[in-house]
């Protein structure tokens, strides 16, 4: 698949320039008109160019799949993957952007000056914590939206799985005990995600145990701001000790870590997002032995995978369409409920709190949904109606009917 | 045109990705293969990616068409022009990367953090002096072709015209005297390829007249570089003093600057290439009316054409399609000759000396020449038979053939 066509993506002309008249309208002389207006009035970059329609997926290949640093060219198959799937799933058009840099401020350099020519960036396997200072220094200092899916993408699926466990199990975000293991990207995402959905009591282990304000090794700036949302009695301890009477697991570290044994501390109808790859921190079977209520996670051949498919594709689509400056935290949690809400009642179930990753109604609900978020939040440049942007996703979007 | 589908280009998937086993082999798991044989040897890249396929299409707008520094934003409708016409004319797939930036140094680096991702970088539209030095670093300091088409593809398209030009005139390189008027890019990559072609005697006139080495006046880098291959006499003068005795004048500068008394002191059977736009320095009608042999314009409706288009979309196919490190002179030698060749004998007259810009038989043939030129001058990562290039590029052409 890879090496049969040298890649997976390509670029297209969406006009047909096959002769002379052809090329003085596409071309010179014709396209000096375009150029003009945008010109004088520089907003019109959307009406005449690709801009509106255009994310850079990039990265620097620094922390690719479970590959780890293996560098920009090696991570290009992944990020032509990533600009395939915005078009199958959501017809967003995007182009990889894999930089030879391990210096964070030139990362955040580069991709200032790229602005012009896209509508959005998507940040993509870059290690943390650079992740983190690239996606903070480009959100305050471009007016495009910056997304880091390893961050933001599990983390809106994860919780709209959680959205619905919680349903199964009667219990409510306001309520419940997290305690979540791995404070790498997708973890600290998740935790903050969560805090937005009102979780208060929320405890983040690293391979050093509970994370603390304060605690005296092992931290770094994003583990401080963690530490400002959770654990506010600072207890000390590893994540067995954690566990006791927690309702949820979350983790995003390493397969196999958790026993049935630590399972059996946490509260009645336990909630496990098991996303260590390929290996989840604890088998789906092993879990159920012990109690577990629902458990997710990354995998395709187990019920509820956590899959970033379910969220970039519809994200994107639905800032574009109204030309948002971010994507912001109400369009986050309005990405996660729209997910969550395909599911109905009836057909709620332990196997069953997050849609297939091909379900075609997914992309056009999520677009919508936060395409409405940016307008009522004020991020969005133009008011759309969300019913037509759902629409047209839905006539964008090519996966089987059959999935 | 450019607002009917908000802008000209978008990204395409090669590959069909509609279900979870398509999807499984697209991106996670199966996407870790391709990585870890890129990791492994990064020639590869090659082979998995779109990068052998790609060039980048860079601009900050500075000096774009007869428009001036108009910016990143309002330079993308050309940009996207370009890669339409890449696509359609050779099969080149290729990206606009228009950067918020006037710091030469911050483009540089900006395109060598870029160069994992392309296999050839189409620098456009940048302002001289600035073109220069952003073109002979990135040559230095990358390992893909980096071409300055509004120097070289100019230069290419004017020499074969020449080349055609002195059949008809019964002259050779070597014997002529050629006037230039206009020190900016393309001027000057034309008097250096001139050089390459045997041309010794020449001299190139800016604003303030003749240029000559050690010219106490508004003289810079490239003017001392220029002034080292011409006007060997050290002539002091203006354009119009320059011209007495000359065979060939280029005009690079401005609408009607050559008036018919000028041309009267020119040698008899003079060549003009007038290529100001969108008024050429003289119109055909009156150089016609003093004598002039041949001329060529840079307008479409005017015999002789000196389009771009003739030029990079070849050469770029040619290139690629060896996995060359650079463009160097002995491909953009091979380009005009290429170019030049397709006119016979029989066809060869006053007002047909340049083939049409649609003339389906241009890129293929001049893919195979360069791709030879490369082999043969060492720059060629691969061995290719150019006639299969020739196949391939007429397989992809997709212009019409009643041009």
């Amino acid at each position: 698949m890879h090496k049969a066509n040298k890649g997976k993506l390509s670029t297209e002309s969406k006009v047909k320039v096959r002769n002379a008249k052809d090329l003085s309208l596409a071309y010179s002389p014709g396209v000096a008109e375009p150029c003009k207006e945008i010109h004088d009035r520089k907003e019109t970059v959307y009406d005449y160019t690709m801009k509106g329609n255009m994310v850079a997926v990039v990265s620097n290949g620094s922390a690719v799949l479970g590959l780890g640093n293996i560098g920009p060219e090696a991570a290009l198959p992944v990020m032509e993957g990533k600009a395939v799937l915005f078009k199958n799933f959501s017809g967003v058009d995007s182009f990889p952007i894999c930089l030879e840099s391990h210096d964070t401020e030139a990362i955040v350099q580069t991709v200032k000056m790229l602005e012009p020519t896209f509508g959005g960036v998507n940040l993509e396997d870059i290690a943390a914590p650079d992740c983190f200072v690239i996606e903070e220094r480009l959100k305050k200092e471009t007016s495009i939206p910056i997304f880091h899916d390893d961050q933001h993408g599990t983390a809106i699926v994860t919780v709209a799985g959680l959205i619905n466990a919680l349903k199964l199990s009667g219990k409510s975000f306001s309520d419940i005990k997290v305690v979540a293991n791995g404070a790498g990207a997708a973890g600290i995402a998740i935790i903050k995600l969560l805090y937005n959905f009102g979780v208060r009591d929320i405890i983040m282990c690293d391979s050093k145990g509970a994370i603390f304000e304060g605690r005296p090794y092992g931290m770094n700036e994003v583990k401080d701001e963690v530490a400002k949302m959770t654990n506010k009695d600072k207890q000390e301890g590893d994540l067995e000790d954690m566990l006791a009477d927690a309702d949820v697991f979350i983790g995003v570290s390493v397969g196999g870590l958790l026993s049935k044994e630590m399972v059996q501390k946490m509260n009645d109808d336990p909630i496990i997002f098991a996303m260590a790859n390929p290996d989840p921190e604890i088998l789906p079977g092993d879990a159920k032995e012990v109690g577990v209520k629902v458990i997710g996670t990354g995998r395709s051949d187990f019920p509820n995978q956590v899959n970033n498919v379910l969220a970039f594709p519809g994200i994107f689509r639905g800032a574009l369409d109204v030309r948002a400056t971010r994507i912001n935290e109400r369009m986050k949690i309005a990405a996660a409920e729209a997910i969550a809400s395909l599911i109905t009642e009836d057909e709620l179930n332990e196997d069953y709190v997050i849609p297939a990753p091909f379900d075609p109604r997914v992309a056009p609900l999520v677009a919508s949904s936060v395409a409405r978020a940016a307008m009522e939040s004020g991020v969005a440049r133009i008011d759309v109606d969300p019913e037509e942007v759902a629409e047209k996703t839905r006539k964008l979007t090519r996966i089987d009917e059959d999935y």
